[in-house]
């Protein structure tokens, strides 16, 4: 792999396995809470949203986060290290269906749905948030990087603790 | 793949991945709501079929769904579009664990475990049902279908809403 | 596959199939219920342990579960058949994110979510608990088996019902 053009070439059934290896590691930086090896999965410059599924389908331009490079996906992990007003808990997010869409140029567009758990300290686990990743991968510096990824979230109410990154 | 011929004859590994994309197109359709295309990833004639696991371990008859063509299946679709008597909601599947059983004639016997979590609008999301996908699949028309798909969720309690496929 | 040298030269896109294939047989043992055949997924030695993250990331010793044999693994089976004093219940397990973190000797190491849902009867489904299996894979008998598998749940509450294996 590694190229783009390595990238391009790849059989469906090897670009699967790929695509699997990236999003497990993509999920495990962030379950672990490694939060500042985060923005490297991401080229620069970027597009990193999180939307609700209604203003999604509407066309609605109002997202609950909204990151256009790695500066700004830095800037909300600082965010998260640096703030201490929210009670300590846990994210486990299970990455199910990945699909492969298509090629846009260089960027193979893909979808997965997601499922999140939240666990707060003395606290039984509960779901948190459900959706799916529309993304935009490309091949760069040798590895695969997201150069778009819209999490789209099927509830309308937008959970009152988003606080680290899906 | 794509002839029964070339399906029969796909090592494991590489039935694997087409077994993957294959839930994954699925669980996508469902997702997105694009029930109008549901019915083309079954067989002509099939067997769709939800179940509780305690009705199907005593070999009890009693199904809460039972769709035995494509025509059926569509039937049910149209309950869907014209009905409006019930809340709005999303629906979304998770799907795991996907495991090769064997051969059956020309039928590939599958299990695969799958979650789904339902947001009514306004409210947050939760657990909707778990349980297992036990099913037939043939190469047919050029593609993978489902002959017998069999769902057998783990609640004893049929769920109040089991409105939308699984 | 199956000798230790067949297993340590697979390429990591067979490796990943291989471990899909491996997880998804283990969580359908233990969810059809078949705990009689669990202990053979270890090796004899073993290391099977269910500890809470919270305990995990301090190194403090103290485990939920802890067993060290498949003669302890069997011990817990004969305790889920002879005990009944606990209500009966359904567990589902969702496995994802499978991620090869290298090789250490003739194991893998790897790791993986979970997420499981416990069904009580007469009851609606609901999350149980949540985590990651951080396991040692071996080549052993021709089979892939655990060496050691900590489960590491995100809850610091022990759930008052941990009577499965996960």
């Amino acid at each position: 792999m590694r190229g783009a053009e390595t990238f391009r070439a790849l059989p469906p059934r090897e670009l699967r396995l790929e695509l699997e290896a990236l999003y497990a590691d993509y999920t495990g930086c962030l379950d672990e809470e490694r939060f500042e090896d985060w923005p490297a999965f991401f080229t620069e410059p970027c597009l990193y949203k999180i939307v609700p599924r209604d203003n999604f389908e509407r066309g609605l331009p109002l997202a609950t986060w909204l990151c256009e490079s790695q500066g700004y996906l830095l800037d909300r992990v600082t965010g998260i290290r640096k703030t201490s007003v929210y009670a300590p808990r846990r994210i486990r997010r299970i990455v199910s269906g990945i699909r492969i869409i298509g090629w846009n140029g260089d960027a193979l567009e893909t979808r997965a749905s997601f499922a999140a758990f939240e666990t707060l300290i003395d606290e039984l686990t509960r779901v948190f948030i459900v959706g799916e990743h529309r993304d935009r991968i490309v091949a760069a510096d040798g590895v695969l990087k997201f150069r778009e990824k819209v999490i789209v979230f099927d509830s309308l109410l937008v959970p009152n603790s988003l606080i680290y990154p899906l």
